[in-house]
């Protein structure tokens, strides 16, 4: 793999850039990564497992030579590390961040940055429910999606070389436009963690079902969504603020169906049951043959089938 | 392992019952095991398989002779099965099932169920996503909680024998009363189905984010969501109908704090929100805790880890 940036610098050193530099090393796309986070633990952390090349005392002067900047703290801190970095930036540098929201955060940033510099927002489509500079892997973006969004006009060769590290990372790089990215967002990702971090709330708070029930009998179903709902809380209060308008959009359509399927409920409308129930397992199957998850069952437990 | 039954009746074939069988066949727990379904294609499949030792032409033929007989058809089925076979049950037989409800089943059920007959009403806190003859395995209650919900008075012998059988299958026997069972279940399973169904309808109807976008970029969050919406319609259908009260009762919980939540984005609470966030991770800490899930991160991804 050819070196496609001699010097790259990575702010904010949780899950997603700590893959970042370990799928970079990988396939020796980067010269000297330099780091720099604002958690004293996580800087301590990269120091210590010699994550980065260099680990700068600001986010000023990790950018200052850096051909590619990548932005990796969360979405509600982006404005103001910009605006940190903006007046150090080397001319003709590329800027990109990996934000799970991107209408808010292209507001944030791009004001910031002079105009000798070219702004690539992107979001790989992979996480876990993990976080901090311990959490990440070189292969977390291997077989999935990274969307860019350039803006237009944007600088041809630029994009080409930053597609290019995508790829060399594993993800398949698609274009999209910031809008529709985040009403997409919305319904595969935000809306459902929202949901999820509910339900998982409502157990909690259940006085007449014990959480020690909760946790010993948790099913297939349940147990999916305390898995969502241990999500990083920052991350994840930020990505509710920045994408407020999809994520209402999505819950205020979300709980119109409800309301139909419980009336259903209420009035025992088992063929509306029946119909919708079927509906939604054509989608199961498209994801599965899409190759985005195995179609090996679900056992609800830890264990998996001996022989596996 | 010592023979507990010498002959054992199977009413329903499916996923449930074909891993019974395969359960007690792996360690020797039943003589003969005769199985009936209504499905002819379900009857033709666990024919060819040789899943049963016999196959009777009716539920009322299979039970004749059972010391056991499992009722292993879908909740709202139940009641009817009952009354066929009621008249042909063997004076001392044990009569027991696996429905995932058991307030309505045990009404539907007990009544026409001969005084000389013991009822122990069962829920296997395990199952997949599939249906039918060819879904079942042997390993799937090993590590799992079975939930007896013996009636006062019940006869301690034949409890015994059937805790004895789901031990000797592999799951761990706990005693329960029912309307707590539903409402547990409620919690745990029953709200968190339907409201995984409704988000993939919300996907699926959405008009401004197309099937195909939906498939492809579904990652961590919704991909679990349609793994959960994939579950057997029928099955689904009927624990609504039959554990009304409960479900509406958590899905009335769940919605006030979803408003909740949602105004707390509206308003651009994020205390609130980062507050309830961290909150919900306390319980994925728990079950992890309880080995009822592997505390591995979740890739979003078919392809695991290389090594793993
Ligand atoms: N996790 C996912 O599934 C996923 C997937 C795709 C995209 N993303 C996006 O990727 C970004 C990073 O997420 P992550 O999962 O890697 O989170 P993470 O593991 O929590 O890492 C974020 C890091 O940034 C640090 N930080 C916060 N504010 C900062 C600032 N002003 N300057 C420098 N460092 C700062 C954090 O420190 P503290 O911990 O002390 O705050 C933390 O070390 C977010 O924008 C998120 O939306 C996440
Ligand atoms: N799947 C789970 O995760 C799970 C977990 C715990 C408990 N349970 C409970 O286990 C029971 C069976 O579920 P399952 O997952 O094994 O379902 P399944 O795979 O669909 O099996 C049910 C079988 O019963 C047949 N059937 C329906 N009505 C019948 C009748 N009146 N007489 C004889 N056979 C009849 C069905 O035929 P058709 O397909 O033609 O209707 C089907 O073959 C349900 O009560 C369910 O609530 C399920």
């Amino acid at each position: 793999m050819t070196r496609l940036y001699d010097r790259v610098a990575v702010i904010g050193l949780g899950l997603i850039a700590s893959s970042l530099i370990h799928a970079m090393r990988r396939a020796d796309l980067a010269g000297t990564i330099t780091g720099y986070d604002a958690s004293a633990l996580h800087m301590a952390q990269a120091r210590e497992d010699g994550l980065c090349d260099m680990l700068a005392d600001s986010a000023a002067a990790a950018v200052q030579d850096a051909d590619l900047v990548m932005l990796c703290v969360p979405v509600g801190a982006m404005g103001g590390v910009a605006e940190e970095i903006g007046p150090h930036l080397r001319p003709g540098a590329t800027v990109s961040d990996v934000g799970s929201v991107k209408r808010s955060v292209i507001d944030a940033v791009a004001p910031h940055l002079p105009p000798d510099v070219t702004f690539i927002p992107g979001h790989p489509m992979a996480g876990t429910e993990y976080s901090g500079p311990r959490a990440g892997f070189a292969e977390l973006f291997d077989g999935r999606w990274c969307l860019l969004l350039p803006p237009e006009g944007c600088d041809p060769q630029a994009l080409r070389q930053l597609r290019a590290l995508w790829t060399g990372m594993g993800a398949t790089v698609e274009e999209m436009e910031p809008d529709h990215h985040d009403l997409v967002c919305a319904v595969i990702s935000h809306a459902p963690h929202l949901i999820a971090y509910t339900m998982v709330g409502v157990a909690d708070d259940l006085r007449r079902v014990t959480d020690q029930e909760v946790i010993k009998f948790s099913a297939a179903g349940f147990r999916d969504f305390t898995r969502i709902a241990a999500s990083d809380p920052t991350m994840w209060r930020d990505v509710f603020l920045n994408n407020k308008d999809a994520t209402l959009e999505i819950l205020g359509r979300f709980t119109e169906e409800l309301f139909a399927l419980q009336r259903a409920i209420r009035t025992g409308d088992g063929d509306m049951l029946h119909d919708y129930f079927t509906r939604t397992r054509a989608i199961r199957k498209g994801i599965i043959e899409a190759g985005q998850d195995t179609a090996a069952p679900d056992f609800g437990r830890a264990k998996t089938r001996p022989g596996e």
